[in-house]
């Protein structure tokens, strides 16, 4: 086989170079193509018969050209510059006249070979960046970050009222005494978080709920933001934080009356006085209204006899009590006279002040578990543990001089849901604490995204992987949402705080909900963060890992979110079924026709088929959206129930049938919520430079519900095709225009170095 | 407020007291309700005044009903047999009747209260089970476990050929020396995983796959079979054997000669010659072409230097490097004469036979990670490091005896990619690993939803969780498509064990998607196992929480999940230009119409509206569906790369735009594929209770990914709303039916005891 030295001065040779170079350096051509070229030089009439052959053994297959070859061509190629060329057979031809200055071919025998890379699959105009890939501009290389707004100011809109408890939690918490722990040892892990736990309540941070009578700031929205900035650090101290402060003391709080407050509460909230809340069993965790667990009264001697009739009935998964608990509030069902009364809660001893177990007491450790592993978790088993019948918390029921049951509340079920009701803290403590994890771990995955840079145009620069749209599409989306529960939380928080009565069942059932969709978004979120974040995802430095794995159980614990989700559906239903009951039955169907009414405006030929930008992203249409779709699905829940129940199916195979349904119905019910909250919070906001890319956030986040969704927009023909793409596409655009921001925003959550700790997204790392 | 006990006398009282009961018990009944049935009252004429002030005082719900006075009431409604009556009004009047024997009412008057159920929102009939819960049958509490197939033959279908390969392994890996190890300590959980490899090298799996000359088994098969068996053990041993004899083994096989293998081959194969394979730096994971280690040739000696220029080329994550290996294939830009030829591959020794560091060699270790806590993964760093010529992987590249570079393959890139496709196997053994994890998570969370009872009909028993429906949708899908992929991974092993040259290019895309596919399902499996099993799936002991955090980094490496995906795409491009290039412009042209016509008729009107279940279930339609969405994202990503490019985008930009475009038409190409060769093995089936499930379990597959991808399908018109709603339906039906055999097809796994090891899985528990 012939080398350029040998085949240079064949002009025909010469004019397939740029071809030939092409062939053999890409490595996705095949042979067909090889075919392809052979028959092409077969077909060419003013090529040589020596010409050929040499052609034809260079565009064997099998033929070896050698590497330094190869490269010998390329240094020759690129000596003739690209000016007048216009594809691989122009330039050749040029090339060909460099050496021979004389060569020519006819315009008839170009055409032939024109179609030539278009056969082969190279677009138009690429071969001039196969031989001078520095002549590439493309504009995702080009992509830099940059901030349109005040990062310090933003920070301020996000803190709001709660700045200065932020900035005092965290003063204490960049102490270096609260350095993380790498460690895998149960003992040292949990020691170190016990020994930081009461730091916090040392410094007030503990007691922060509670009546100044017993030492407290009686501060709720302080405690609330304290938990919340405490899980930037290790979320193994928020837990065993809200166990000791808010699952025990609040219980003894909430359920108990004066007597408790001043006994416990104090020491309580210093952690003199560890303690557990022991209401899940082994077999009751979701229905915690059928635990065992028997609370016995003894009117000779004005006892309780707590007991453990079997393994089923043990308390488990006790946060402190496999180690440090000393007192619980125990759930059981008061018994009096061999009467049930339905659930109480008690105050019962563990341990003694040595921290030896009291008699009756068993404890099991729950050992390692995925995460949370600084919180000892424990199995309780009481034998017959008798103790005095005023340690009963009897805020809603209580036992008489006469030795009989009392309460306000007649109804065992009612009584039981109130208590719950007072309990509903948790589940907005813990769904804050989850979206904190979510801004330390969306930190760390932009800040890395924005600095790694792979792949990029061939011999080009490569290019920071937050540049490429996948990659985009996976965090931006999830920052937004992370933004926009930033409020629906606040909101919650504050209607929790200022309850009414007659509020209580919609802010437990948005509780409920918003607890469910926040948490789930904090374990997608922290999973794709660690997929985003590659192999350094996966190292422990870099604390995805840990997060992922602590945050886990959030879905679980203060309620499993499928439950939760049906919860909030039925409570969605029952609100519902005033509007009907308010109602004759012509006023029913009037009701309904005029739900059906409102869609067919909203359903307008011209809306479903909107795709201008001002539409799209438009407030109005994005709330029009979502509430139809919450109201559909409500309605159409409610129907096909009545009609499965008047069909003559049982209720509870009726609301099975349609569980997933009614999952939807809470989902949609608290997106739109988060929507809504998202705007209110935005309409507030005077910065012009904040108020801008916050709305851009709540576009996304409204974008990306509505993708999500659209096969069920699609299904009600709310909107059609042609605007379902448009969405993909303007979501897709909107995440590579806020690209530039990401940085800038997750900056904003203003989460120190030391606790941020990982070495891919801080400056001066310590490890 | 009067007692039962007085206001017996009044029947009009009695007549109210189902209807104030059913109010005061249940707890989601509220102040508007209470005003209701004040206002009824009021307008009942045939009450007497002192009735009336009675029932005001009973439905004012600021009274206080003591709790016992309610028990009062049910255990004298219920002495009160329901035969006559059909609701609570027609209750209370027999209840009055029984008091009160000469008590009438007028019809006109009780029309009047008939209204008022349905106006309290209780469902026609519901009634009934408020006083007599035990009257309820519904389906849900009685829907049981029952194998309608013969579980050892699905066994043997599952394992085929493998069977043998498959039992011997797990001979000993059931050991006792195999127990797991309950540990956080890095140095513990290394050495146990260390000493297990070694054991598994005795029995000859180590060298599974090598030739009988060295030692080896020569049957590749047999060791991907033990991969993926291992994989029901501890995965930090899988990666551990698969660094050893996969990784470093198969690169010196595949990627040296002979001199290498005789040298090598038998003490990697023992286990006697720890190594590693250095492929990956801090600054090149997937973009691996662009490393920047290099290997200087220095003729006079006949050696090469291998030398990290900066931190960002050290070598990261190396497994085994951080203790144990001895060696290792070290990938490097290999330099001749200051000329730079690509990347080639290098045999480099790590440590002296004591465990010392040789000279130039340093190793930091990665340290504590997310999982795989038994693998000591390192950074390296090579100063300077000399080693012999001879010992650079010779197949693909060597050097002359002038000094001269030489390879059978004269591109850089195309070299490059021939090397990666001879390691195409780690492809092949991880997804198959992972899939094994998830068989094991399926087995735990599937036993374990089958025995846990929670929630019931009101007062009546509770139901495992496995018969509610969200329960159902969560796992049976997932259930199917480990079915489904199980199938898949054994014809994509076939086709590598049995490939031919020109199918390379198909096998390496076929590897890349159903790694992706097949990783990312047992992510999502292993998280949804975790969450159904609740508090219980967070425990150390039931082995979800470990699995989920080992698999978690399979989405990464081997190649991360998105990358590959696209990948695939432009391989599929490729093919597709073929299609192209045989073709004139013409008929390209008549291609794509011929694809629209194709459309046309399956776009039918009557198709896209078909919903009768035989159309729905049928496999052609399946395989219909699958395949156009395949064929129209290929097509119409090619198009729209095309009109980008044309319109004067840079192709890089263009690809970029297009990237999420492209990763679904890697997926798209890789379901279908999963589907056909599901239903292909379905074929060959004998048994036919056997082939009855795997159908079902076919059909739940293409149901699950054609209503995941429904807002596509409506899109495009190849369904309509009325089919997609159809659809879910039928897969929530089909999860319903299925659900009954989920037990018994998790039971066809076959895994021991001793391997699932979770207390809430097996019938004796080692812990």
């Amino acid at each position: 086989m012939q080398k350029l030295s040998e085949f240079k001065q064949h002009p025909g040779v010469l004019t397939f170079l740029p071809v030939l170079y092409t062939v053999w350096s890409d490595f996705i051509i095949n042979e067909k193509e090889f075919r392809l070229l052979s028959e092409t030089v077969k077909n060419q009439s003013w090529l040589s018969d020596s010409e050929k052959s040499i052609l034809l053994d260079l565009v064997n297959p099998n033929s070896n050209i050698e590497p330094d070859e190869l490269k010998a061509w390329l240094s020759f190629i690129n000596n003739v510059p690209l000016n007048a060329s216009k594809n691989l057979i122009s330039l050749g031809i040029e090339l060909s006249q460099s050496v021979h200055p004389n060569f020519k071919i006819q315009g008839s025998e170009i055409a032939t070979l024109e179609s030539l890379e278009q056969q082969l699959g190279i677009p138009e105009g690429e071969f001039r960046f196969i031989f001078h890939p520095e002549l590439r501009k493309p504009l995702s290389s080009s992509h830099q970050t940059y901030a349109s707004f005040d990062i310090s100011r933003m920070t301020e809109i996000l803190e709001g009222t709660d700045a200065a408890t932020i900035k005092k939690t965290l003063a204490v918490i960049t102490d270096p005494s609260f350095k993380y722990i790498n460690t895998g040892d149960l003992n040292i892990h949990r020691e170190a978080v016990l020994n930081w736990a009461k730091q916090l309540a040392g410094h007030g941070f503990g007691s922060m709920a509670y009546p100044k009578a017993y030492g407290g700031g009686n501060d709720l929205a302080a405690y609330f933001t304290i938990m919340e900035t405490l899980s930037y650090h290790d979320l193994s101290l928020v837990v065993k934080f809200g166990v000791q402060f808010g699952l025990w003391g609040m219980s003894v709080f909430l359920l108990g009356t004066e007597k408790h407050h001043k006994k416990y509460l104090k020491d309580i909230g210093t952690l003199e006085l560890p303690g557990c809340f022991a209401m899940t069993e082994t077999g009751h965790g979701s229905n915690v209204r059928g635990i065992e667990t028997t609370a016995t009264y003894n009117h000779s001697n004005k006892t309780f006899t707590i007991h453990t009739p079997h393994d089923a009935a043990q308390k488990e998964y006790i946060g402190n009590a496999a180690l440090h608990g000393r007192m619980a509030t125990v759930f059981a069902k008061i018994i009096i006279q061999g009467k049930d009364y339905g659930v109480g809660a008690f105050i019962v001893p563990l341990r003694d002040l040595s921290g030896k177990l009291m008699p009756g007491v068993s404890i099991k450790d729950c050992g390692r578990k995925l995460g949370l592993n600084g919180v000892d978790n424990g199995v309780i088993r009481f034998n017959k543990v008798v103790i005095p019948a005023e340690e009963m918390l009897d805020r809603f029921a209580s036992v008489n001089a006469a030795g009989n049951f009392e309460s306000p509340i007649s109804s065992d079920n009612r009584r039981f849901f109130t208590m719950l009701g007072a309990l509903v803290g948790g589940r907005i403590g813990i769904p804050r604490s989850g979206l904190a994890a979510t801004r330390s771990a969306l930190t760390i995955a932009i800040r890395y995204g924005d600095e790694r840079k792979q792949f990029g145009p061939e011999s080009g620069s490569e290019v920071p992987i937050l540049n490429y749209r996948t990659h985009q599409q996976r965090l931006i989306p999830k920052l937004a949402t992370s933004y926009a529960l930033h409020f629906a939380l606040r909101y919650l928080t504050s209607r929790y705080i200022h309850r009414k009565e007659d509020e209580m069942q919609e802010i437990e059932g948005l509780a409920a909900g918003l607890k469910a969709l926040a948490t789930w978004h904090t374990t997608d979120t922290l999973q794709t963060c660690r997929e985003c974040c590659g192999g350094k995802g996966y190292l422990w430095e870099n604390r995805i890992g840990t997060l992922k794995n602590d945050a886990d159980i959030y879905t679980t614990f203060e309620g499993d979110n499928t439950v939760l989700l049906q919860l909030l559906a039925k409570s969605r239903l029952s609100e519902f079924k005033q509007e009907f009951s308010n109602m004759k039955l012509t006023g029913l169907l009037d009701y309904i026709a005029g739900q059906a009414a409102v869609s067919i405006t909203e359903m307008n030929p011209l809306i479903i088929r909107n795709t201008s930008e001002e539409h799209l992203l438009s407030a109005e249409f994005h709330l029009e959206a979502f509430t139809y779709r919450e109201r559909d699905l409500l309605t159409s829940a409610a129907k096909r129930l009545r009609r499965l129940i008047t069909e003559g199916m049982d209720s509870f195979d009726a609301f099975n049938v349609c569980q997933q349904h009614l999952v939807e119905v809470g989902r949609a019910y608290v997106e739109k919520i988060i929507l809504r909250e998202f705007l209110n919070a935005i309409e507030k906001v005077q910065d012009l430079g904040c108020k801008s890319i916050l709305t851009r956030l709540c576009q996304v986040y409204a974008l990306s519900k509505m993708d999500e969704h659209k096969g069920w927009y699609l299904e009600q023909g709310y909107m059609e095709g042609v605007k379902t793409k448009a969405i993909r596409k303007l979501l897709s655009q909107q995440c590579w225009e806020i690209r530039k921001e990401a940085v800038p925003l997750v900056d904003a959550f203003n989460i120190p170095d030391s606790l941020l700790f990982a070495p891919i997204a801080v400056k001066n790392p310590e490890v």
